[in-house]
């Protein structure tokens, strides 16, 4: 069921009531959230397709990645159920619970979103390898309907995963245009959860896409994103469609990849490298030999030397759409920064010390892993010139069912197949 | 000197000019920083006071703290003098360097903020006791001119400092209401440094202070800053006057804390335990027994048991300024998110695994922290309540000197005295 904001602020009356004689510490309940809140400022929860894959990118992520502690294929059913009905309020502006505040009782909502708009909260969920079954057991009865597409990613070249950044049974990707808003969504789910799902690793990210006139810059400092699909070509690269099973039609795979950048070191490169490394002009995102940022490179030319203007181990030759058979991938990555710790350089410049621990974290969407992101990666891994500034050391893929109507909860078509 | 936008705009047309023959691979350079940049959006950098203490805090902090390779006292202030320049530049949302881009060069701005506002970016610069004086050395001569007022900490009761978060001999606090403007601030700041600065820790935080009417919650779903003094009355709180040295007048002492909180621990504790805790009401923030936030709490108010109100080791009682001899802060702390790792708690409720790691940056500046935060510190990390779910794992403090006006640097009144 859609909650509705009157019955909401019915609930709060209850509340006020209910308490008036508490003790006189706890007269008052967390007034009703974000009062203030525009419907521009909220985005739709119910739909065909989950919310935060071909949404306009909001300023701020926070992922969540959980193991599985249910027992029960019914635990399970009832974890996606509150799940669902918490994300329709939470995305709507509204505490993550309608429960009247009781002092004698945890608080419903922990309260840090209190009074702040919606920001264009959207919650995606994901189900992973070890959804369907874990350590060779079917935990829940549904190892038979894992979807082909949803492969276990192979080992790349270069690849140096830590455990605590990769997999998992199910993920949260919140994505807002305020940290706190993303923040409490997800410590909202993770409460609802306890002793069902558990936290196995999380990841925030930060874009400037929605301040950003044109194409928003990563942390390299070139515009990223150019190719792109837009809204209106992304339908047939995203959703998933009748080649799979029905609760994942208008569905789509996330590929999450961990990257992190050795920027100290990319600094420390020459301008004419740089562009070189991935393609393009840095300050106008023209590709080489290009003038403006939206020419098609030209991947034919070359110079008075015979040598290609857009380098053959260029980024943006690697990753062009005209170049890999047709591939392609919804890219919805978010800059991450996670403090800085030591890291010793065996080679030039042999430099040690404190160095950022940040990059991207690359996330790509697509109706079929094996010809999107397996497909591109597997060659840009092996000969890619950025990856000589580049280390991916998470790695995780999510099946996100198809969107959520009303009254249904989210992957009910895999637990109750029509 | 101030750089002008003018000067700016001359030195990209001799960078095109110049590079107009340049391999065909660098045409363009980095476009004019954010031309669409409002006055209302830029935060000044001149003045008596440095920016980014009662400046109205902004959305992001990027806090980075520094240890000096510099060997003599001409480097330090060849530092000094270049980060100044280079932070005046920055604020006004323009590239860190007005160098003309050669292709042969690294970029003289790594290019993630083009195109983006200043975003109300402010930078503020302060001296560690290492700056002074390193493992007893008087690196630079001013090891006699460190101010009485930048004490060592002690160690505080329930202290568990990690030395990768704690000390430096430098930091620059960077908040921005982007995180991408205060990240490309640092890393500019850092590059520059290069060889007589090396990063030692860095430290994320957010607020929604800007984004809010009142006043800002924190992570523990509270209001938190009512009884901070306002822009009107932070004046004799914060500034350091004649009582120290002249460099230091108009300056302030900051003290930084991480506070890890134990989030999911509190989310389990009943809503009158969390008001007791804090001695407020959750939602409104009234104190316990008035109405609304900014009654002044009633002390000596008892129950029918005569028992307070507000508890003794209540937060609010232990921090009001009443019961503290006048001891006052400018509080100006940012909640952080620094992921989730393992935690295994050996008392109820017996839970252990994967809790976030985030809380609150805390940041107090005064005028003298002997009679700031030391003062209130000394009791409150021995009966606050709320020291249960909260550890302070990295601990800092600086002397921030006065502002600096144009053809100045930071702090050259500590290496210039009149």
């Amino acid at each position: 069921m859609k909650p509705s904001r009157r019955g909401f602020l019915g609930s709060v009356g209850v509340g006020a009531a209910g308490l008036a004689g508490a003790a006189g510490i706890a007269q008052a309940q967390l007034a009703p959230s974000r009062p203030q809140a525009a419907p521009a400022d909220a985005e739709p929860f119910y739909g065909p397709h989950q919310a935060g894959i071909t949404t306009p990118m909001q300023e701020q992520l926070y992922f969540a990645s959980f193991d599985l502690a249910a027992k029960t294929r019914q635990d399970v059913v009832g974890l996606l159920r509150a799940w669902t009905e918490a994300a329709a309020r939470l995305t709507a502006g509204l505490p993550a619970s309608q429960a009247a505040p009781d002092p004698e009782k945890p608080p419903a909502d922990s309260g840090e979103a209190a009074g702040l708009n919606p920001s264009r909260l959207t919650l995606t969920f994901g189900f992973g390898p070890d959804f369907f079954s874990l350590n060779g057991e079917d935990r829940y009865g549904i190892a038979a309907r894992r979807p082909a597409a949803l492969v276990d990613l192979q080992h790349f070249p270069g690849d140096e995963l830590v455990a605590g950044q990769c997999g998992g049974a199910l993920c949260v990707q919140a994505c807002a245009n305020d940290p706190q808003v993303a923040f409490h969504a997800v410590r909202e789910l993770a409460r609802i959860g306890y002793g069902a799902a558990s936290l196995k690793w999380v990841q925030t990210g930060f874009s400037t896409a929605n301040k950003t006139q044109g194409t928003p810059r990563n942390l390299l400092g070139f515009k990223d994103g150019t190719m792109n699909p837009s809204a209106a070509t992304a339908a047939p690269v995203v959703w998933a469609g009748a080649e799979g099973p029905a609760w994942m039609t208008g569905g789509s795979y996330m590929v999450a990849r961990r990257i992190r950048i050795a920027l100290e070191h990319w600094d420390r490169m020459k301008l004419a490298f740089q562009e070189q490394t991935i393609g393009r002009q840095k300050a106008s995102g023209a590709p080489l030999g290009g003038k403006t940022e939206f020419d098609t490179p030209d991947f034919a030319a070359t110079d008075a030397d015979g040598n290609p203007i857009i380098p053959e181990t260029s980024h943006v030759r690697l990753a062009a759409l005209v170049n890999n058979a047709g591939a392609t991938i919804l890219r919805r990555g978010y800059s991450y920064n996670d403090g800085a710790n030591f890291v010793a350089e065996r080679w030039p410049p042999w430099r040690q010390g404190i160095e950022y621990d940040s990059g991207l974290f690359f996330q790509a969407f697509q109706k079929d892993p094996r010809t999107g992101f397996i497909q591109l990666f597997e060659k840009m891994s092996r000969i890619d010139a950025l990856n000589q500034f580049t280390t991916h050391t998470g790695s995780a893929i999510f099946a996100c069912p198809q969107g959520v109507q009303p009254g249904r909860y989210i992957g009910q078509g895999l637990f109750e197949p029509a």
